[in-house]
């Protein structure tokens, strides 16, 4: 027996008990004939007292950082208690000790502040999973896969597992592959989500399927994405939209509940694709703040509900907002007095290449009702109040405008609006905004070649197995889908089609998403043919699937969270892979285990595969 | 809204409700003017009755198997109940239904007892998970990895995940490997088990660490073997054998309480892997029966502490006795009238290639004290008495003496021990009965090269961190590996090395295993040393963990389960296929989705890999 107790165990009702700990020395701190060491395990940190006793046992085999040490002693009360840690009224007077384990000198702290960088820290991740912060983060992981399983098992769902190696059908993203040694010449594919299995599992009746489940995506990793990356994947039969709805904020309420000890009583809110782009710039706004985007013009097409306000901007030869697709303005409570200083440094903000505008326009709402606007010799004040007005403009508000082409300048103005909740403190890391957005387009249209697809077509927004709504399913039925002229097609019918589809979005953060799906034979071709495919190719790729349809497919739909980032979120983190025990690197090699990596010549002889390595391309090519 | 209640949810208290239910047709039985449909979904059957004002509007839309039926209307007091289903006091009366979705003729039936073939069912494996037998499998696989996190969860062991594309070091098995378009010339390879990594949580301090996990192994095919298969994978620190036999064992039961009701209160039998093979001639003893081995010879090196037992049935000139390696025997109670007829069955079963013996030898053990024996000529009265009594056989007995090469001969009496046991019912479906087998050899010496790692040599027989024995590790450190005599390997201080494994062994089939871990470097270079590594390859394939043994490496050890196969025995079942949503097929092909399969030459430009078959090999060469 190794410990009679953990680390974080021990109490003053301990007093005087004889026990055994085990653990990791973090320090060693000597006064004189005796020494202190504080010993940490997962579960708290317990101090040790060597007596005068101990000490030339400790001079002949001295203890150092990170050494694994058992020690037998009495539960003795502190007389200089700290009360900071759950353990630190007592102390352990050691009677003897073993060390179990040497260790070198770690190359970083093992601290919540460590002096290790990101490279350092991925190399030795074993150590760097011992530092406080990380093992807070795997915790929360834990507790909410934990919190997970439970809310949906009382809700009748099952978790059942789901095949790794399964068929290459490359829709969009690229399928990692992985050749078959049994069968020469053919490859498995490792599943990008169990998307068709799941719908699979509706046909054969588990009505309420879930899995906490691997996924994998061979794409270039941006910043925070990782190759394999980890799902609440659920689907439920005979259900509708609202179905899946009430389910879901039920399990996210839950996981609040038992994760963060919050009561999440407000109802969700629900906003339209089409109202998210239009006040917030982006279709997963962080509703925690308001400062909704004014639209002074726009492009009639994108937003054909919508009445324009151009006659506020215009007719004073502004050429800036004359020639303009598009004009967005917020208002930024309470910064009109904001200097020419700051009102640059935000100017240049927006002139980065990450935002892209040439420039910005401020009217300052001054408190005593004037206005003072960087664009005075246009606009009168009468005009400045009209635009304030339409912003929603108080006195001592600061009003800012970009303009330019429609989409970069509406993500400058989302971004901007990001960026000033941030700094005027409205982001706040404890709190929670639930949100559903809502009413999806179906399809997107690349107008240029995107995966090899060809140029001109239709793309699926979400994936090829998304129901339309039910009252634009005729729409799709009864439409070919060939765009004839390019350039309008945003007046093809297939363009004003909506999903029946929704995201579910926490402060900013698409966490979840997922739709009402397709059922019905018929309408998978057509939604297949819509998107390119023909009927060979349909068969090669999802054969099963429509095969299945024919067999009594009922009404189904689901939705899947991205684990890594619901946890990162909630552990108030940018970053998924601090919350991923054993992450990769952007360039998706894990720098500790130094994979990817060669394989033997028998491991290419067996699988009857080579390289075909093609030489680099030269940069700037 | 679709439904108000499940098909398995409806009782007598219920009468007079206006409910509305989903689900498929399972039966349509038309009576005169009324129809009766059998409704089923996920949670069992409700009876529909259509009464003469619905016969137009269903003749007009006729209901076939397997159709997805939406039916409203009032709950009934049946008439003609059903005492078999719990729904059977009641049925709908339907006011009106909707055909949610049409079914072809399913190309099986969708019963228990289905008239689908294995190929058949296996295409068509959506229909076949709708099939009763084959949902009860799921939902006991549900519930056995509830009962375990729950299990795990009280005892504080952590859910980590650990990373699916690795790096690949064959050892033993075969890797699947990925390659990487990242890192082109490079791959990953998929987990044969998280070993070094739930080892590495242990360096880090994640003292109970557990994960229901998939793992990968690229091995040709036996029956009942998948590439991709499931463990119940856990680690512990800070523990000896004792601390983690005790606490598997508990999870066990506790499976067995939550998913069978079974108390199993009894003590789990524990037994070296010596005395397993000694009484049992196997590793994985099915011990809800006796009839163990009687050694009546042996070679003396194999059971170097065991007495000979030769003289009783030497000195007669048999020569099939005399000239065999190997004499074993075991009493079959209450057989000892068995006709010639059954017994030249007997030795026929025995002389099967997958057996292999060239014969049998017979003694009966008559009731009134006599015996009869196919060997008469050789063995007066007194010696068969003399074998009898060795052999604890009784009046009434038939025993069965079988002779040969030690491990051919061994293994043969071991499968006519379980086969006998199974033609007089010994083996019980609803008994079941744990044992620890222990202690096994660290090593195994191939003779023969066996993965190309060379002809003598030793191999691992666990795996590569199992830690000997504790007053073995000394054996080990300080003497040279080689085998100078390789006809003499049994005499080398290293084929004497114990491990600190174990195996828990559930009615004869292994459901887990593991052993306690080295966590010291030195210890772990000698090990990979002796297994013919060089400190270059032992660097370049697990420098990390023998990186992580430097900072701090704790005791620990740990086992994994055997997922899939854990739920076949419970599911009484020796099939693990059935156990499995979507199994593979021996050919490790997926043949509903026809996965593997050929992939884009784009895939391939992008891979920067090339096809490089060979031709097949001849049949016969």
């Amino acid at each position: 027996m190794y410990r009679s107790h953990t680390c974080g165990e021990l109490r003053m009702g301990d007093v005087n008990k004889e026990v055994a700990l085990s653990g990791w020395v973090q320090t060693v701190r000597k006064f004189g004939a005796i020494t202190f060491v504080d010993l940490r395990d997962r579960y708290g940190i317990t101090q040790l007292l060597f007596g005068e006793s101990l000490q030339n046992e400790l001079d002949a085999t001295p203890l150092g950082r990170e050494f694994v040490l058992q020690a037998k002693g009495k539960v003795n009360e502190r007389s200089n208690k700290n009360v900071n840690i759950p353990t630190g009224e007592i102390e352990i007077v050691v009677s003897e000790f073993k060390i179990l384990n040497k260790s070198a000198v770690p190359p970083f702290t093992i601290q919540d502040d460590t002096d290790g960088g990101d490279d350092l820290r991925m190399k030795y991740r074993y150590l760097d999973l011992r530092r406080n912060a990380v093992k807070k983060n795997l915790e929360l992981r834990y507790a909410v896969g934990r919190s997970t399983r439970n809310y949906l098992h009382e809700n009748n769902f099952m978790d059942i597992e789901t095949p790794f190696l399964i068929k290459s059908t490359p829709e969009g993203a690229r399928d990692f592959v992985v050749p078959s040694r049994m069968n020469p010449g053919q490859f498995y594919a490792l599943p990008q989500s169990p998307q068709t299995f799941k719908q699979l599992l509706m046909v054969s009746g588990y009505d309420r399927y879930y899995q906490i489940v691997k996924c994998f995506r061979d794409e270039d990793l941006r910043a925070d994405r990782q190759p394999e990356f980890t799902q609440i994947d659920c689907e439920m039969s005979f259900v509708e939209q609202e179905d899946i709805l009430n389910m879901f904020e039920g399990l996210v309420k839950r996981i609040f509940k038992d994760v963060k000890n919050i009561n999440y009583t407000e109802k969700v809110e629900r906003m339209s694709w089409e109202e998210a782009m239009w006040q917030f710039g982006n279709d997963k706004p962080d509703i925690r703040f308001g400062m909704k985007i004014c639209n002074l013009k726009f492009p009639a097409h994108t937003f054909p509900t919508k009445e324009s306000l151009s006659s506020l901007i215009s007719g004073v030869d502004f050429k800036v907002f004359d020639e303009a697709e598009t004009v967005v303005a917020i208002a930024v409570p309470g910064c009109s007095e904001y200097t020419r200083k700051q009102t640059d440094e935000i100017t240049e903000w927006v002139k980065r290449p990450q935002i892209g505008m040439k420039g910005l326009v401020t009217i300052k709402c001054n408190a005593d009702g004037t206005f003072k606007s960087s664009v005075d010799k246009f606009y009168t004040e009468e005009k400045l109040k009209a635009i304030a007005s339409a912003t929603n403009a108080q006195a001592g508000d600061l009003i800012l405008i970009l303009s330019g082409a429609e989409e970069r300048t509406r993500k400058a103005i989302s971004e901007l609006r990001l960026e000033m909740g941030k700094r005027l403190g409205f982001r706040k890391e404890d709190e929670f905004r639930l949100l559903w957005v809502m009413d999806f387009p179906l399809f997107e249209f690349a107008l240029e070649d995107q995966d090899g697809g060809g140029a001109g077509r239709w793309v699926a927004r979400h994936h090829p197995f998304t129901s339309p709504k039910p009252d634009h399913i005729h729409i799709m039925i009864n439409n070919n889908p060939k765009v004839e002229d390019l350039d309008k097609y945003l007046e093809h019918p297939y363009a004003g089609i909506k999903a029946n589809a929704y995201d579910m979005v926490l402060n900013g953060n698409e966490i979840g998403g997922g739709s009402i799906r397709i059922f019905q034979r018929e309408l998978q071709e057509k939604m297949f043919a819509a998107l390119g495919m023909d009927a060979a190719e349909q068969q090669h790729k999802f054969g099963f699937l429509l095969g299945a349809f024919e067999y009594g497919a009922p009404p189904h739909g689901g939705l899947a969270f991205g684990f890594d980032r619901l946890c990162a979120i909630l552990g108030g983190s940018e970053s998924i892979r601090d919350f991923i025990a054993f992450p990769k690197n952007n360039s998706g090699r894990d720098v500790m285990l130094d994979a990817p990596s060669t394989i033997d010549a028998k491991q290419f002889d067996e699988l009857q595969i080579k390289l075909d390595l093609k030489p680099p391309t030269p940069k700037g090519e």
